[in-house]
């Protein structure tokens, strides 16, 4: 199945120039949702992992499923505020300003192989602050695993030395 | 399995006199998740429906395993500003202000049989929104599913008409 037949784009959302990639299309017909689940799960074939690491919300959408399908545990990386125990906290750079994603500090063990999902690789900058933080606890980040590369963007550029997936590339 | 015991339990948190039930400690743990997500599609055996609905961003967590191993679509609903096509909008009253959640217009048919699933039943205030944007849209609420119920809040009551099925009572 072509995915892009299925992912609608839509102009100038969320601001003027920018071409948003709608995923909502794709994933409320099971067939294609289910496509979508399985390419991104084909990319990790062979690859020995502990645990999924998914950024709010988009990343739960993917990140789930494969966790489930593959036997692992799933592992939430929020944004600031809304996880109740001790957490890690992480600020970077956006295009205008600054966003700070949280993951428990409890969440991921010394050593362990971690995969991180998400829906789209843009500029890299959200992939890239989970990276370190999941460094700073000790663990390896082993794979990094998108339904969707908008290449211009180059953030695989930021994210060099590290393997990056995707199944649907713009 | 025991799933509460893997459910972690927080005092005052997000505010004073609150008790959290934090989750990220079932997800976590592959056995864990597992049990969450298939007890939960236990509570819907031999139900027909035709589409799963999940509010962000918990109710992704979810909702995407169980419409993925049902072979179903899977329809986001999201908060306000976040979905980049036509919405259908709804506000809700929180115990503080009102929240607003939307829906896609094209995101479900007419007819169609839709199941809810979410983390956690509160006092039901966004589950209750949720239904009414669908009924809105022509469809029909067969059931909704939930992880965890806190029973005091009497959510059921709110939702009473429709089928609520949940996992974990506290």
């Amino acid at each position: 199945m072509d995915l892009k037949s299925k992912i609608r784009s839509i102009a100038d959302f969320p601001e003027k120039g920018i071409i948003f990639r709608d995923i909502t299309t794709l994933l409320k017909e099971a067939e294609g949702m289910h496509q979508a689940i399985e390419q991104m799960e084909q990319k990790l074939e062979g690859l020995e992992y502990d645990i999924v690491l998914g950024p709010e919300s988009r990343g739960f959408l993917f990140g789930m499923p494969i966790a489930y399908n593959q036997k692992k545990g799933f592992v939430p990386v929020r944004k600031k505020g809304k996880l109740p125990a001790k957490t890690l906290s992480k600020e970077y750079a956006l295009e205008y300003g600054v966003a700070t994603i949280e993951i428990h500090q409890d969440a991921i063990e010394k050593g362990q192989k971690v995969v991180i999902v998400d829906d789209l690789l843009a500029t890299g900058g959200t992939a890239k602050a989970i990276v370190e933080m999941v460094e700073e606890m000790g663990a390896e980040v082993v794979a990094l695993d998108f339904l969707i590369e908008l290449e211009e963007l180059q953030g695989r550029k930021t994210l060099q030395g590290y393997r990056v997936e995707s199944v649907v590339k713009y």
